[in-house]
């Protein structure tokens, strides 16, 4: 099932489910299909959905079924505006720094390091809920505090209970599903501010989306085919099988001591082929388009303002 | 003023004022005392004041004024949980680093540094809301997880009102006021991690209170006494003073290009004294009872359990 956060012109935000070119309006079928949550109180987000867990989810299902039979509770996609799947997650976006092998050999060239000088351990950082946008939603380019903004296209894990020591091998029981984030980032900032908080937290600058898939329709995440790509020029193409931390580790390590909430979301990691490695380095400008696709979950577009 | 939010056996929980050596329950006095606002809710946290603004302010000092007629709608400091006054911030509790000139001095010293190796712009990381305790709680020894658990006392900034690029000059205009909190700090993941989030981000980790203290009351934020001290013993002595970037200097940075919000709360960085730079390093263990007191705001108690 693809689940999404939407608002149609002068309405709340919504929850939808993404059928072909369509979304399903959760508030208009929720009383009008048959199930047996009926009578009781739509969820209105994807986190409602997360947190009433799997008779919810049963209903969803039921409502996605009866969805070609009620074109009424239906809407075309290019009519509404995407909201981030989860707009305000219980914590800020966690993100895993130099997590692939590709990527981390570049950066460490661009900044004078030994090429294969990888991490011992997961490196985290985070960004604020105010640098969530949906998709195709346009994105400052912030020329007034930054000369070198980078994209970085990543899968984002959506933790579907609440737990922490987790185990490896418990992982997956601990995920609701996916979804795609672009790590936009102030490369000049990421390295005058010494830690990255600061270079990774422009307003807007965390695009998720379209939607969040949940995890029964992607079985293998540790095999995804990636591609970000600028004004249709491909600048990122690789698979999470290059990850150096896999994605039972990352929730391990992050999770050690660490209360992991349902709604948390964990980006994890960029591939190689970020605009600061390349020769000479390339910045996103305003009217640039920027494509992040991930196979099984689909396409987040992006576009940088002024 | 000062606010705290609290709870008492089996009870949701409520918003206080400290007065001496009592809180006033502010659910309680709410319908009690004659004021501007009364038909309408109380407000249930020290969130809802800040967001509420001026009418809700002037409210609570009729209610403050009125406290020593009505001790039915007082209870006894000693009689309540103290939770962190903003349990959930819009954004995790943001957090200056090495910001006190002979801290930065102490540490560039026990990693091996030069001494006099200052940070250029302002070093920036954050603590999840799952770090968030109270005055007089225990927080874990964490012991499987670090061997170097160490304290931090620090000045907490609490944001009024929404804003980005501000300016120095206007920076007071943004403040709403100012609480205690300990920055406790898993020294090993720290650095075994990179960027800091891992080892700054263990449940509990971020005692804070027991009240915020309103601007008004606190009116040189930048020449405050701190004492830390464990089981009696100073370990940390400073003034306000010894900022390498101050207050006005960090919401600007911290602004710059980023929407604070209403209840975001900036930690402005610890002076020197901790305990992983004596020699030899030192840890917190369980049984150890820490008091972290600023002037003007009070005493912020924690003890490390197993």
């Amino acid at each position: 099932m693809k689940l999404l956060t939407f608002s149609r012109t002068g309405q709340q935000s919504r929850l939808g489910l993404m059928l072909e070119g369509q979304i399903l309006d959760v508030s208009s079928a929720w009383n009008v299909v048959e199930h047996p949550l009926q009578g009781s109180p739509a969820p209105t987000s994807v986190l409602d959905v997360i947190r009433a867990g799997h008779s919810c989810m049963d209903a969803l299902a039921l409502l996605q079924n009866a969805a070609r039979h009620r074109p009424e509770c239906c809407v075309d996609a290019d009519e509404v505006t995407f909201l981030p799947p989860i707009p305000q997650p219980p914590k800020n976006v966690i993100c895993v720094g130099r997590n692939y092998k590709a990527h981390i050999v570049e950066s460490n060239l661009a900044r004078g390091r030994a090429a294969e000088d990888f991490p011992k351990a997961i490196e985290l950082f985070t960004k604020p809920a105010t640098t969530l946008v949906g998709h195709k939603q346009a994105v400052s380019r912030h020329a007034a505090h930054t000369a070198i903004l980078d994209y970085e296209i990543e899968l984002g894990v959506v933790i579907g209970k609440e737990g922490s020591n987790i185990d490896p091998a418990d992982a997956m029981k601990y995920i609701f599903g996916y979804t795609i984030v672009n790590d936009i980032t102030a490369r000049d900032l990421q390295a005058l501010h010494g830690q990255w908080f600061k270079g990774k937290s422009l307003d807007g600058t965390c695009p998720m989306g379209p939607v969040v898939v949940t995890k029964d329709e992607l079985l293998d995440a540790g095999k995804l085919d990636l591609v970000l790509s600028v004004n249709g020029e491909v600048r990122q193409s690789s698979n999470t099988s290059d990850l150096l931390f896999d994605i039972p580790q990352i929730i391990s390590q992050v999770s050690a001591g660490l209360t992991l909430q349902a709604g948390d979301i964990i980006a994890t990691g960029t591939p190689s082929g970020v605009g600061f490695a390349m020769t000479p380095p390339i910045s996103l400008e305003s009217g640039d388009l920027i494509s992040a696709r991930i196979h099984g979950i689909g396409e987040l577009l992006t576009t940088i303002a002024r």
